[in-house]
């Protein structure tokens, strides 16, 4: 029965009832983590083969016939570039490699474009007034905490089913102090929505000031689930056709395909941003680490190697998805009281409680057992407006830790919706 | 004989005989590099066992327990700070472990000192006009293009036998547009001066701007030669002593102990430095390569392992030192026409040929089959004001391509000298 259709007293009963299951729960002392997007042990485990296939005896070259222990090659191996121009379907000549982290590749793109300029031709974000960026919301904190330590302005776009809500950002972005916008365009963190073909469209046409930019942040670009896999257009080619060819740099990396520390990260842009950025790296760095390229490279060889791998993970991944979906599903759909999200791919779930009670569900859990990602923190300077966000991380936990977890995570939804209503 | 004590005619033959020995040289048709402080095959080969250490069944965890393949520890792992503490002699707790490459470090601090301010209290360089970095010289060119790139400005300090001339120092930095100074302590880029203790107490203790910061690259901290090992006092103790605590911030890598694309580089500062940049890595990042980091510890286990490693790569590069310093000493000392440093490690000699020929040595050993580093590159904006500064980078080519690019050396120092007295 719905809460919205129960008389008072059945609230009551039911709250007794709910009540006491909490108390059942947290007698059981669990600790549990569903906070983080970290792999679990198992995932780590299927990619240790990556160790193994550089070592002494193995050589160190790459194909072209580069030392990988050596200095050169700034721009990393040229097989490392073609295998993420598959990941990413751009041509391989797009690709810029980096280091172990595409987050430190957009902290440090971001940082560019604000003390530089994020052109030859343009001024830089930082003399230009207070900037401002455009934030899909629910989003990823990291992205957010990059603005917040520039100072730049955030403004929430609501997330639709197919990206951002298209009319609010080409409203917003005729402002001239827009310059950027956080986008991730595949299973996007953390609601598993993927752009649709005419939001990438839109999003490459709109009109915008020179000097904006988009963040695509492409993280979970082969991280399909269940089998299924959601397409997602080339948005640098989209671009090129719109005219607008600088408007977006992409970004991803192995963070969540091989290792969490030790993966390999890569940019990708059209012509005159990647000869821009490339120029900043020259300064910045004599070059990044080969020998994990060659690594790389060595161990899935080509996407098909990475599609088999990444399907191997999505054996681990998707039963847990499956564990808390198909609990909240049988507990929570006939109560009417959250949705929720019911994504392809990617490492997310995205709760959406009752309004005013996200806080309080957090907190029920926290002292339950159970820690979930701080509220908010899918927002903007970590406020959710209507206080209902909730993001749910599957991966890390094992499936048996999962039912616990979402168990409590379902009594204290309902706990707090019941105290809402009886207020 | 002097070239200065030599006669018209005699400097005629003695320029014949030379232009003879220059075209024999050049109708070998060799081509040789002498530009760039690379390891050779040789060092690296040295160093394969550390691919080795961390495999599919080496386990991937920390001594506290740290998943190194994973999320988390973003300051690095603990006895990796144990190892540079060692190294740097510098308490464990002051270092920051960072990625593969201690110039992206330094970048990424001197960025953030100008975008953002050197401290919580002080003003962005940026906002603060016009402002300086001291540059003893000659030194490492991949410094000055940091200033270049930012539009910093490079005021030249002439270094001596113990370090940058404090006189001079002390009086330029009174000026507090004066925001920094590049420092390679130990070894020095390319003199291999070490500094001395009274020019490091006197770099701590100067009257400076409250935000003036000391980039102290101790890149050849345990890089000796020959047996010798060359004496540096901790730089950031001194600071501390002198009531200047976040004066100075340290930066090393074992670039040129393990890998060059493939080692771990680190930063030290004191307290409150230290949490200054830590919180902007904080924004940057997650958190750097574990594994890399767990690979180095396992190898090289202490400073006693490091050092024994050091002596191996001491042996391979000490020949190639003497092969080049008997050889200017045999040909070049008599005629009293240049000046080199004898160092007791690092990676360069640095020559002072006749001023006004050291573009035309360099010319001249191009078109022998010798490539230079590119003259004027020890000086900031490339330019060598008494264009008579060489470095020699000895390490990569063999002892007996070293053998033969030295005498096209010094036989185009010779002739670019003899026509400069001749003309």
């Amino acid at each position: 029965m719905k809460y919205s259709e129960m008389s008072k007293s059945e609230l009551l009963k039911e709250q007794e009832e709910v009540r006491h299951l909490y108390n059942q729960f947290k007698s059981r002392g669990l600790s549990l983590d569903m906070s983080r997007g970290k792999p679990s042990a198992g995932q780590i485990d299927e990619a240790l083969g990556l160790l193994d296939v550089v070592n002494s005896k193995s050589g160190y070259k790459s194909e072209e016939g580069i030392n990988c222990l050596n200095y050169g090659c700034p721009d990393g191996l040229a097989e490392c570039k073609k295998l993420f121009g598959e990941i990413l379907d751009v041509p391989a000549e797009k690709i810029f490699v980096g280091g172990n982290s595409s987050l430190n590749m957009m902290f440090d793109y971001i940082l560019q474009c604000y003390t530089f300029g994020a052109s030859v031709k343009s001024e830089p974000w930082s003399k230009q007034g207070k900037i401002k960026f455009l934030c899909p919301v629910p989003g990823y904190d990291r992205h957010f905490t990059i603005c917040e330590y520039m100072g730049i302005e955030m403004i929430n776009v609501p997330m639709t089913a197919t990206g951002p809500d298209m009319d609010v950002v080409e409203s917003l972005v005729k402002d001239p102090m827009v310059k950027g916008m956080f986008c991730v365009p595949k299973y996007s963190n953390p609601t598993g929505v993927t752009y649709s073909d005419e939001t990438v469209r839109r999003l490459a046409k709109m009109e915008a000031a020179d000097d904006f930019r988009i963040i695509w942040d492409n993280a979970y670009v082969i991280h399909d689930l269940f089998g299924k896999e959601d397409k997602l257009i080339d948005m640098l080619k989209e671009c090129e056709k719109a005219g607008n060819l600088d408007r977006a740099v992409e970004f991803a990396s192995t963070s969540k395909v091989s290792f969490s520390s030790a993966g390999v990260a890569v940019l990708a842009a059209n012509a005159d941003n990647l000869a821009y950025i490339k120029r900043r790296y020259s300064f910045q760095t004599i070059g990044y680490d080969k020998i994990n390229q060659l690594r790389h490279v060595q161990y899935f060889k080509d996407l098909a190697g990475v599609k088999r791998h990444m399907a191997l993970l999505s054996d681990i991944i998707s039963p847990r998805f499956e564990a808390v979906l198909s609990a909240l599903q049988k507990e929570l759909a006939p109560l009417e009281i959250a949705e929720w999200t019911k994504p392809n791919g990617g490492y997310f779930i995205s709760l959406d409680v009752m309004p005013g009670t996200a806080k309080r569900v957090w907190q029920l859990c926290k002292e339950g057992g159970v820690k979930l990602t701080n509220c908010g923190a899918t927002f903007p300077y970590g406020k959710d407006p209507e206080d209902k966000n909730i993001r749910i991380a599957p991966t890390f936990p094992t499936v048996e830790e999962l039912a616990d977890a979402t168990e409590l995570l379902i009594i204290s939804v309902k706990l707090a919706a019941l105290e809402q209503l009886l207020k």
